[in-house]
């Protein structure tokens, strides 16, 4: 059997890893356009901001560890197109140019996503951030420049929200521009509302509802980024507007995307081709509140997928299947000692999937009341009409805050109910919380909101 | 309806409530022993340290406030017996000594539970601390000794152990002794052992495998602690041995026991006395993992079957029932920055109960491994053998750490399997740790040591 793999992250090193092992008769070959491989893709951040002093910190495996390991890794190596009936891919390498053709019998597309950049002018004088090569650029960057050096960040997402704190900390100007009028569109508006407050307190310059319009490079050298409320100056503009699945490959392959855009797959990671595989960022996943399709882009959801592939690749008859579930859009971030945290679905999102569920909103305290130094957690929850089972939750607060989350994130996975959540032996002792656990308030105001029983 | 409540803390209140709000009609009083209604238990531990001001600031609600609220309060009157045929409960007035009786057609009997004394000579020369006055004679107490004032606790429980490390942090010189050879017996030894490490780290001198032996008074009026290894000067001494539900009156009542010497209660907290409900400290509650009756004093149950007794208790015709589902034992609490959690059974308690279960233990971090200062957790978790059911889960590490046993409470209570767990879409960001969550990492391993599919 030959395998070749494409994207040497996450979910292709997983599964590359995983078929070395189970099949020692497998040729495996991995095409990754970077020099690097198996690295975090996540870290790059606190890369930037120095809490991390190299790009190796963020490398898990390089290709020579993986050569050894009997992985043929080939790095500055990019598919360019897929040949389904032949089963043949067409390379190039990036270096030079040359063009290749990689032979099949199992393809695994683990090739990701990568930032759209927006039609406008002058986009080509900014950086983007998304591969460990492209952070290098932007540290280098930063590390020749002067301490009083500008940064324009565009987009208030997950990574710009990060970046544009990574920025402060390493003590430079830091403004971030965003055409939505909150930060992170995953949020409900009044948690993102704190979010904001936590980015403002921090440093960052918070431009809210202006768009992009322009990029202009300056004689000097130097940037301004003109918006449709203001021009900045700025010596680095970074634009973080989402990234979108590198789906051209599957794509040439006759692969079916899904109605989010990414890659179609059954639960066995397969496409709708025979004899390829596809996991990580570039493929849809099942919402397991909405049963919709969504395409969300992170490591944890990359390394489980990638290891359900590397099972269906490697299995023989009579070995286990593996199944990824799907997903409920947990996730997590934090803005210096401001944690935030979601899970299930937003208020638009449930909207949009047409879920009617009641709203619960609360403040209340990471520790008893009564505790010096309390902290401050504030809550959304919400549950379906009916069923009662909790769909959504979002908190923020302060440190210890952002991974209680995880509970919700079982909840709602499970399908469990506001009533029955409500009764959870969940942990107490005055320096934790209350004698109701902040969650379990959520769930009892939502049993309360629904007119469920019993309300306790 | 006359209903009478036995115990104004937690259990007695929360019920006395509910029933007020629910029927106007209802004539309810509440007999407590102490000064205090609705306190914290929970946290004397932080009063005695200096953390909290003032026994006033644990107080959630003054018998004033009840009595305005038309609850009949009653403070410094305790109950004595209860004549179940008769429906009366015999009384006697704390100060004067004066007996009396109340008429009741509905009992609660919410009277908590008391340390319990060894028979050893000189125990009346120790304190014990579990009611709010006893917290504010042992706090008087030390307020009015010196600042080199040496304090011997005995029993490293969940109690002696906050206490001690309450009076390290008011500056004061603690030392902690047990007869068994770890603290908290409810923990795995070696989560244990680094609870006791952090207890000397933090300057508690620990004395383990030590028993009592007796507590001598001196002329000048301090007392030596001798046990059956050593002899320990001490200006206070501290009983912290656990405490026995107080069940003489539910027994005087006729109210059957369970297993766990504690008040039997069906779902509805309804004792088998007709008439007569329980809730809080004195009942026993069913462990949802090994179906035994316990007794677990934690003012999280007792808040809960408050005001599922209260329910019932006001309940009319067409009215939604409460039950109260059980508990998995979680528990959790800190010595300076070491947290510590458990749920479920321990190995011991598996054992105990004939209950199959494989175990996992190792290290992990509670950010990124590559992030600065990554934190270090111990996760010990294990799984039942043929259904792969997580049964049990202990963790210690640095801030933060604690509250993430609510995940493992959820899996436990629910009966989540260890390869169901391990696809859960729990959170993920470098700064809370790595794509496999510590939890997710606690089922994969319990999967593969099982032998259930798919090892991730």
């Amino acid at each position: 059997m030959r395998m070749v793999v494409i994207g040497g992250d996450a979910a292709g090193i997983t599964a590359a890893s995983h078929v070395r092992r189970a099949r020692p008769d497998a040729e495996i070959v991995v095409l990754e356009r970077t020099p690097y491989t198996s690295y975090s893709m996540c870290g790059i951040p606190a890369y930037i901001g120095e809490e991390i002093a190299t790009a190796a910190d963020l490398v898990v495996r390089w290709p020579e560890q993986l050569r050894q390991a009997g992985i043929d890794v080939r790095t500055g190596v990019e598919a360019v197109a897929v040949d389904a009936e032949a089963r043949t891919v067409a390379t190039r390498d990036v270096a030079t140019g040359a063009a290749a053709s990689e032979a099949y019998d199992v393809l695994l597309l683990a090739n990701g996503a990568h930032p759209a950049l927006p039609p406008l002018p002058g986009v080509e004088h900014a950086q983007v951030v998304h591969t460990l090569d492209e952070g290098e650029a932007l540290r280098t960057r930063l590390d020749a420049g002067g301490p009083d050096q500008r940064v324009v960040v565009v987009g208030a997402g997950y990574i710009g929200l990060e970046l544009a704190e990574a920025l402060v900390h390493r003590g430079l100007d830091a403004r971030l521009v965003d055409l939505a009028e909150q930060v992170m569109p995953s949020l409900d508006p009044p948690i993102a509302a704190r979010v904001a407050e936590a980015l403002e307190q921090h440093g960052v310059a918070l431009h809210l509802g202006e768009g992009l319009v322009e990029v202009r490079l300056a004689d000097d050298g130097s940037r301004e980024v003109v918006t449709t409320a203001g021009r900045y100056p700025a010596d680095t503009v970074v634009l973080a507007l989402g990234a979108a699945p590198n789906v051209e490959l599957a794509a040439s392959a006759g692969c079916a995307l899904g109605d989010s855009g990414a890659v179609a797959v059954d639960g066995r990671m397969r496409t709708s081709v025979p004899g390829i595989w596809a996991a990580g960022d570039v493929v849809e996943s099942r919402h397991l509140v909405t049963g919709r399709g969504v395409n969300i882009q992170l490591g944890t959801h990359a390394n489980k997928q990638g290891k359900v592939a590397g099972i269906d690749i490697a299995s023989q008859p009579g070995d286990g299947a593996a199944t990824f579930p799907g997903v409920v859009g947990t996730a997590i971030t934090k803005v210096c000692a401001t944690e935030v945290a979601r899970t299930g679905v937003s208020a638009a999102e449930a909207e949009a999937a047409g879920l009617e569920a009641a709203e619960v909103r609360f403040e209340g305290t990471a520790k008893a009341g009564y505790m010096p130094d309390p902290g401050h957690v504030e809550v959304v929850m919400r549950a379906e009409v009916g069923s009662g089972r909790i769909v959504g939750c979002q908190l923020v607060g302060g440190p210890g805050v952002g991974k209680r989350i995880d509970v919700a994130a079982t909840w709602v996975q499970l399908g469990v109910s506001a009533p029955q959540a409500q009764f959870l032996d969940l942990s107490y002792a005055p320096p934790f919380g209350g004698v109701w656990d902040v969650l379990a308030v959520g769930a009892r105001k939502l049993t309360k909101e629904l007119g469920l029983d019993p309300q306790l």
